[in-house]
C-alpha cells in the first residue's frame, strides 16, 4: 500500500469512462446504464476510492464540523464532567456523519474570537457551547451573526436559543428532600458566591423542597462561597460552633469538593458523618464511593447531553422540523452512607 | 452584521481591481504598485475578508488537521489524565495553527478503521496516538501507509517510531525507594494482570528498586489483578492474614484506584494507614489529597506530554530537522501521609 490518494481520475481510467461521467454518476446528476454503473461501483471499491473531503466542502459549502470549546478553568475534580460530555459529543458526531472540531476556551473579553475566526475560515458549520454563563458574550455574538449553535445550559430567565440543560434545581430538591424525609430540619447549604444560572438553579431546589416540606429558609444556614474543599471545611466549621438550637444536623452542597470539605470539619468536630451530622454533594466525582463514608451525590446525565445537542445541532443544520429546542434532563439522586449511615 | 462571507469578489470591487489580481497579489504571485497593494490591503481590512479554508486546503494539500482517538475503555478515575492530555494537545495544535480532530476510539479488530477513513477523505496531516499496546495494530498500519503520527507511549522494547512516554519504571522506582527509605523491607506490589508496555515497565521500577537496595524479589509480594478498587483491597486482604514474617508492612500500586483498596483492607483489618501500614498509588488522581489519609502518588506531566506530541509532529509535517524523535518525561512523586503519618 503507498500513501497516494486514488482519485477520481483513476477510477474513469479502470471503469473506461470519462472523468466526467465517474464525478456525475457519483455526485447523481447522471444517470447511466446499469452496466456502465457497475463498471463505475466496482472499481470506486476495487481501487478503494473515498471522495477528497475538501473538494466536496466546496462543492457543497459545508465543512461538515462541529466547533466546542471547553473550559480549562474547571477544577481537576470536574475535569471528568467535561470529559465525558465531550466524549458524548465526538461519539454522537461520529455517528451523524460529521466531526467535531475543538478549540481552545479563552477567558475575557477575546471570548468570541476563536468563535469568529472558525466561522470566517468556513471551518465550522455551528457551535455546540458548554460553560455557558449569564449574558454570555458568545451567544449574544452567535445570535447577532445568525450562525447556527446549541448550548449546554442556559444563559438567561428566558432564552429563546436551542439549549440541552440538566435540570439542577430539580437536583438539589431531590438531595434536600432525601435529608428531611430522614427527619433533618436544620440543613446548611453551601452554595457559590458569584451568581451564575447554574448556581441560582441549584440554590433555587434547595429552596423550593425547604418550602414544599414546611419549613423556614434560615439566611444563617445558606453558605455562599468558593465551589473548593477550603470553603465547604470553613463553613461547615463555623455552623458546628454555632448553639445547638441553631445548628444544622446536615449540609447539602452545590460540589462534591464542597461536600468532602464539610465531611471533614464534622469529622475533625469529632461527629461520625452519616450518623452524627448528613452530608450531601452534587456531581458525584468518580472517587466519591470510595470516600469514608461513600459519598451521597446528584448524578447528572452527561453523556447523553452530549449527544442531544449534537443530534439537536444536526436537525437543526438539515433544516429538519425540530420538534423540541429546549430539552430538560432529570438526574438522580445516588444515596450512600454518607447521609445515610449505620 | 450578517452570516454572508465575504468573497475574494468583493475585495476586489472594493479595490478597483480583477479578482485574479487581488487573488495573486494575497497568494504572494504577483507584485503590484504600491498604491494598488496598499487599496488591497485597505479592502481586505474594512470587509473583514478571511480566505476560505476549504479553498485554502484544495491549494496546499494540507488540512492543518490533526486526528486524535482517545479510548473510553478508561476507568472514570482516569478520565482526567485522558482529559489533560486532550487539552495539552488542543492547546499546543492551537499555538502552532493546527486543529484537531478527535474521533471515536474503536476497540478490537476495526481499530484502523477510523484512521484509514480519515487518511482516505485528506482529513488529517498527521495522527496523534495515545493507549499505545504492545504489536499495536494502529502503528503497524501507519507506518506501512507511511502516514505520520506520533505516539504518547511506547510500544515493542525497540520502537523507531517518533513517540513522547512518561517514565513509568522511574515513577515506580521513585515510590519504591520512598517506601524502603522509610524502613519498609517487605513491599507489596499492586500490578495489572495482562502484559501491557506500561505495566510491565512500571512493575520493573519495583525490581529495580528492591534490587538496588539489596532486597530479595518475593513472587508472593507481586499481585498481578485487574486495576480497580476490589482487586486491590482482595489482594491486600489476603496479604494482611500471611504469619508476621511473611506479611508486608507497605503496598506500592501501579493505579490510585487499587491503592485505595489496599488502604481500605488495611483500615478493616484494624490498622492505622500511614502508621501501622503504608500504601503509595500511581496518577495522583484529583481526590487523593482529601483521602483519608492523603495519598501519597506518582504525578505525571501529562499536560506537557500533550504539548511535546503536538511540537514533534507539527516538525516532522513542517519538514523541520528533529533532533529528538524519543522524549521520556520523568514523572513526580507525591509524598503525603499514607506513607508518612503520624
Amino acid at each position: 500500500m503507498t500513501n497516494k490518494r486514488v482519485s477520481i481520475k483513476d477510477v474513469a481510467v479502470r471503469a473506461g469512462v470519462s472523468y466526467q461521467t465517474v464525478s456525475k454518476v457519483l455526485n447523481g446528476e447522471l444517470r447511466v446504464s446499469a452496466a456502465t454503473e457497475a463498471r463505475i461501483a466496482d472499481s470506486v471499491k476495487e481501487l478503494g476510492y473515498h471522495p477528497n473531503h475538501s473538494a466536496r466542502t466546496l462543492r457543497t459549502q459545508r465543512s461538515q464540523m462541529i466547533g466546542y470549546s471547553w473550559s480549562s478553568s474547571e477544577t481537576e475534580q470536574l475535569n471528568h464532567i467535561v470529559h465525558m460530555f465531550l466524549t458524548g459529543v465526538v461519539s454522537e458526531a461520529e455517528a451523524a456523519g460529521q466531526h467535531v472540531l475543538p478549540f481552545p476556551y479563552r477567558d475575557g473579553d477575546d471570548q468570541v474570537a476563536g468563535y469568529r475566526e472558525l466561522i470566517d475560515a468556513g471551518r465550522v458549520d455551528g457551535f455546540v457551547l458548554s460553560s455557558v454563563m449569564y449574558d454570555d458574550p458568545r451567544i449574544a455574538f452567535l445570535l447577532e451573526r445568525g450562525f447556527p449553535f446549541v448550548a449546554f445550559g442556559r444563559s438567561g430567565p428566558q432564552d429563546e436559543f436551542p439549549y440541552v440543560d440538566v435540570d439542577g434545581a430539580a437536583g438539589m430538591r431531590l438531595a434536600t428532600e432525601h435529608l428531611i424525609v430522614h427527619g433533618h430540619r436544620r440543613i446548611g447549604v453551601l452554595a457559590w458566591g458569584p451568581a451564575t444560572r447554574v448556581g441560582d438553579d441549584r440554590l433555587s431546589g434547595y429552596v423550593q423542597a425547604l418550602q414544599a416540606a414546611g419549613l423556614p429558609t434560615d439566611p444563617n444556614l445558606v453558605a455562599r462561597r468558593e465551589s473548593d474543599f477550603e470553603s465547604g471545611y470553613a463553613a461547615t466549621e463555623c455552623w458546628l460552633s454555632l448553639p445547638p438550637d441553631q445548628r444544622p444536623t446536615a449540609v447539602v452542597a452545590m460540589s462534591d469538593l464542597t461536600a468532602i470539605g464539610a465531611m471533614h470539619a464534622a469529622q475533625a468536630a469529632g461527629l461520625t458523618v452519616g450518623r452524627d451530622f448528613a452530608v450531601a454533594g452534587f456531581d458525584d466525582v468518580p472517587l466519591a464511593q470510595y470516600l469514608q463514608p461513600p459519598l451521597t451525590s446528584v448524578r447528572q446525565p452527561i453523556r447523553q447531553a452530549g449527544h442531544l445537542c449534537v443530534d439537536l445541532l444536526v436537525a437543526i443544520l438539515s433544516g429538519l422540523p425540530v420538534a423540541e429546542r429546549h430539552i430538560l434532563l432529570q438526574p438522580e439522586l445516588v444515596i450512600r452512607a454518607s447521609t445515610h449511615g449505620a
